[in-house]
């Protein structure tokens, strides 16, 4: 299982702040990894408000069941999360494990279950025991600290290589808060976000309704315009608590002029973790940025960079180092999005390759080879339509990546 | 490039027997390969019908705007293949190559230019220069004969490690009839067909509309059926050419009762051709078949065995021996197609493994395990939710196919 860390990886874990309201604890839970923390825990001041983004699986894992039954509520105490166990597709027994884990926490920190956000991550169909989990949690809620963001970071960690973090600040009206956020996750990553977790925490405040207005198109431009493997999992949730320590004026309407600062350092947190997610993909060498502009509309845009992004052929050739155009060329045409071959054109590295139904004539190949020959790969796809556009990122296919499929069980 | 033959390879090429009107060529042309046919001519006696079915891509290649444009004729003189160059994304250049290669074979034949039909399979983007094809087309076209089919098979493979053929006979109304088929096709490999020409070839007497309308639905249930990489080729073509030279009553419409048997047939061959193809698909070590049942409906049904059928994290584990089920449901959960996670059931080669939102309690691994260390793995699938069946082909992902699509330019 120990992997090198990824070559795309950030040098150094960043330095997140404190946050006014959230206190972060972790514990060894031996859940199935040995000697390595497997259980965070977030602890919350009364009345923090909650977003969430969840997988769009029909096949949701039991803890992803309990937090959108939660969500209506839109306050929270803590978040508990552990690592090894996905608590998916284990029937009745899972949800069970959901409500005694929320229960232990409710009790330690006199709140209604429903204020607890559980996520679990790791293998499928295999009962998820809360025994530890529950008897863990007393001593975590009681040893959290405001600065544990490393730990928790690595705690939620299963195939990841490394921890990934982020934080911005912002005004609102003229207040400074502060963004945090941490995620986990590098295989089985596809829009409709992947076995990724991610937790935000901001000192803003901001009410819930607001909150979730804001977390929908921000996970839309990050953790959805990702991809790994075009494989979704059960187990996707982006949780976004507010803790309101800033005492801000509270808005009312994520429209509010007031939070366009907000709004701006929430979406660099967000592709921050989501472009860390891809950097740590299984077996990644090469982190890749495709970009479609001139499609019909931005969601065909989306679509097709997607078609790009999950070809494996597109993804092996760059993994070879190969500018192959003509794979892309085959990517964009099974998209299903409307494309006019004669108007298409493509760039590698900034240097224009095809256009006009060919290959540009003379092209210099030097500076494309130089270009994939890198980590960090830029595909620029214009489809001469209209003025529809997206971004999005993805890894390269390597060995890697069946090395630790066929080996690891998730 | 020479890549061993598959492990999934059938033990020898078939015996296809002589049909009446249709004769066979190959030649050396060196448009890439050295030392090896690249050219495949099938030559077909006069009034001869066609149907024929492309991809779905929106960047087809030149030769199959021509096939498509030669369509409405109906009518075939001869069908040209070359392989090493996909004449794809060539421009106007890549037009007029094909309309050389088209006038210069109903030159050798006395015919009009649309009776010829041309495909194309190899590298995308190069020009293809037509002078050599056009210099061999009359020798080629002058030496046919009614026996070469190994050979018209092996002119026509690119990654290809062995020829692909399949040959039926049914009757028509008592009238013995005879269907024979060659194809190609190992990377790019998804529905809506893949780098995959098939060619086919009946002496039954069958007007063109009849055999449009019997080929359209043999090919969802053979080569639209079939996935190695979700990847679709530009060039995908499937054509099925009827002499009439056994002299059956001549059906007018598919739904003639008298043609049941020869519908068998041709179902046959072709999901034979399909699944020979997923055996060559490149780097696969094991042929994978799922069915699912249950579902809402028949194109439900296939969507999700697809989505099955796609997923590398299924296909590496399948690579490992490993029946993960967890993946499966996964799987299942992305498809975007209606389903109960407690009425969801799995089995692997016969064993049912998971039920009822959880796995089968104590099930039998043992049996589990020798299947999934053997050659032919087999899924099933049920929903639980209706009548809805489909069955997909496929096969495991291994570092062969990243071998291979690392190095081949296509």
């Amino acid at each position: 299982m120990p992997q090198p860390v990824s070559p795309l990886a950030p040098e150094h874990f960043p330095d997140l702040p404190p946050i006014g309201g959230v206190r972060l604890a972790s514990a060894e839970c031996a859940i199935r990894y040995r000697d390595r923390r497997d259980l965070m825990v977030a602890v919350l001041a009364p009345g923090t408000a909650i977003a969430g983004v969840f997988t769009r699986s029909l096949m949701p894992g039991a803890p992803v069941d309990w937090c959108r039954r939660c969500l209506p509520v839109g306050r929270v105490r803590a978040i508990v999360v552990n690592s090894g166990n996905a608590n998916v597709f284990t029937g009745r027994a899972g949800a069970a494990s959901v409500e005694a884990t929320a229960s232990a926490a409710a009790a330690s920190l006199g709140c209604d279950p429903h204020e607890i956000y559980v996520s679990s991550t790791g293998v499928i169909g295999e009962p998820l025991d809360p025994a530890r989990i529950v008897a863990s949690l007393p001593n975590a809620i009681a040893s959290s600290a405001p600065e544990a963001w490393r730990e928790a970071a690595e705690a939620i960690m299963t195939t990841d290589t490394f921890p990934k973090g982020a934080s911005e600040s912002a005004a609102i009206d003229g207040v400074r808060v502060t963004i945090n956020g941490i995620a986990k996750g590098s295989g089985m990553i596809a829009p409709d976000m992947a076995t990724m977790l991610a937790y935000l925490f901001t000192d803003a405040a901001i009410p819930a309704p607001v909150l979730q207005a804001l977390l929908q198109p921000a996970t839309e431009r990050s953790f959805n315009s990702i991809t790994v493997d075009g494989d979704t999992s059960t187990s996707d949730t982006v949780l976004l608590a507010a803790t309101g320590d800033a005492g801000n004026a509270v808005p009312t309407s994520a429209a509010d002029p007031r939070l366009s600062g907000f709004r701006r350092a929430l979406d660099r947190v967000m592709i921050s973790l989501a472009q860390q997610v891809v950097r740590d993909g299984e077996g990644a060498e090469k982190f890749i940025a495709i970009t479609v502009a001139g499609a019909a509309s931005s969601r065909a845009a989306r679509r097709v960079a997607l078609a790009v992004g999950n070809s494996p052929l597109v993804k092996t050739a760059i993994a070879a180092g190969d500018a192959n155009w003509g794979r892309i060329v085959m990517a964009v045409g099974k998209a299903g999005e409307k494309a006019d071959r004669d108007r298409l054109s493509i760039s590698v590295g900034g240097v224009r390759i095809a256009e006009q139904g060919g290959p540009v004539p003379g092209y210099d190949e030097a500076p494309v080879a130089v270009h994939m020959a890198g980590r960090d790969i830029a595909i620029d796809i214009d489809l001469g339509l209209g003025r529809g556009r997206a971004t999005i990122w993805t890894c390269d296919l390597t060995h890697r990546y069946i090395d630790i499929n066929g080996s690891y069980r998730s």
